[in-house]
């Protein structure tokens, strides 16, 4: 059975994971036969945005490994206890949560900083040549450590002008990409799909994600 | 364009909405081609819990509408806003939430009261011979309010005995079901299925709900 590592990086689209694209990739993946393990870092999230006004919350703080446990029904684990000899191949969901609490592109565009035990299980599955998704804005992620390994990811995001010269400038190639599919970087063991990025609806974004999910168990 | 409303309780399986059971909701709802409205009532959760410990938080208040946002996406409507006039059928999601947020099933049982509004809307549906389906926990209100009003609503909470008891005095007819079934009241227009009162999976939840919400169509 293969064995999946899905990082989450809270629980709502504004400030953590986006939560369709979580749920779609879990079922896809348990469809699939994988056995999945959710985990996250145990860091505070940047902040807190109020979902139904889209505003800050002022005061408040929340976790980012305990709100992701929402998602996971409580089964997760905290990154820095894991390595890629746990895994088969890894996947990360998108949401505003991966550009804000696992690297901060959000805040600094293409001089982002990778949550370093995000960093290492990524490098550690480039190394061991094991599948890496990436959905929505996540592979601004791997832009930034594959980036600056040299490795020259092919990857997409969408079809976002600025978004997409912000990964080129990290060191990625970007390929524009409908929501309904997925680029596939074969060299770098890649798959990459735009989902909300571009989706107009939950059977959208889902579609390219059950592509993905497909793909990456394809490349185990 | 059928149009159906999700009622929501939260976010997060141990005090709001279980997500993987609205995620599936939601894009079985899409791919039939509805219009989908997200509601819930604008009150504090009953409490929040710590989904990675399993303890209430003390001190911490959440607001039952502002975390179904994050299920929603922002979308969502306060429940007492709407009417059944806005809808041609209605759907509940499960969770702790349903039992905590929705009535307060999970601390008073079978003596439980039900949040106003979402009793007022129940009560429509039933009246304007309207579908209405309910998943998980969730039948549990049916229960309270359809049995209330002497209907006799026949539905599943799985096969639970002490739960299905409970639903048995408060004027429901309980029927065993297992987790990748449903059951169907035709006279009172139900639909209803175990979920994760029973699934060791999500794909498990998956099957059950997704023939939830295709029966649910039809009946529209």
């Amino acid at each position: 059975m293969a064995k999946v590592g899905v990082i989450l990086s809270g629980c709502g689209v504004f400030d953590g994971s986006e939560i369709y694209e979580t749920v779609i990739t879990l079922l896809a993946l348990d469809r699939a036969g994988a056995e999945v393990v959710c985990m996250a870092p145990d860091v505070p999230q940047m902040h807190v945005i109020n979902h139904l006004t889209g505003e800050p919350e002022q005061g408040q703080s929340r976790n980012v490994l305990v709100e992701s446990a929402r998602i996971a029904r409580g089964k997760i684990r905290a990154i820095s206890e894991l390595s890629i000899d746990d895994f088969d191949a890894l996947i990360l969901p998108g949401g505003f949560g991966a550009a804000k609490n696992l690297c901060d592109f959000a805040v600094k565009g293409p001089q982002c900083e990778v949550e370093p035990d995000v960093a290492r299980l990524l490098r550690q599955c480039w190394a061991a040549k094991k599948p890496l998704a990436a959905i929505c804005i996540a592979p601004a992620i791997l832009a930034r450590v594959l980036g600056e390994d040299g490795h020259c990811p092919s990857l997409t995001i969408g079809t976002d002008a600025d978004t997409a010269a912000a990964l080129s400038s990290m060191g990625a190639r970007h390929q524009s990409c409908s929501v309904r599919d997925f680029v596939v970087d074969r060299e770098n063991k890649l798959i990459t799909t735009p989902a909300y990025m571009l989706a107009g609806s939950i059977s959208e974004a889902a579609e390219g994600i059950e592509k993905t999910v497909q793909t990456l168990m394809e490349m185990i």
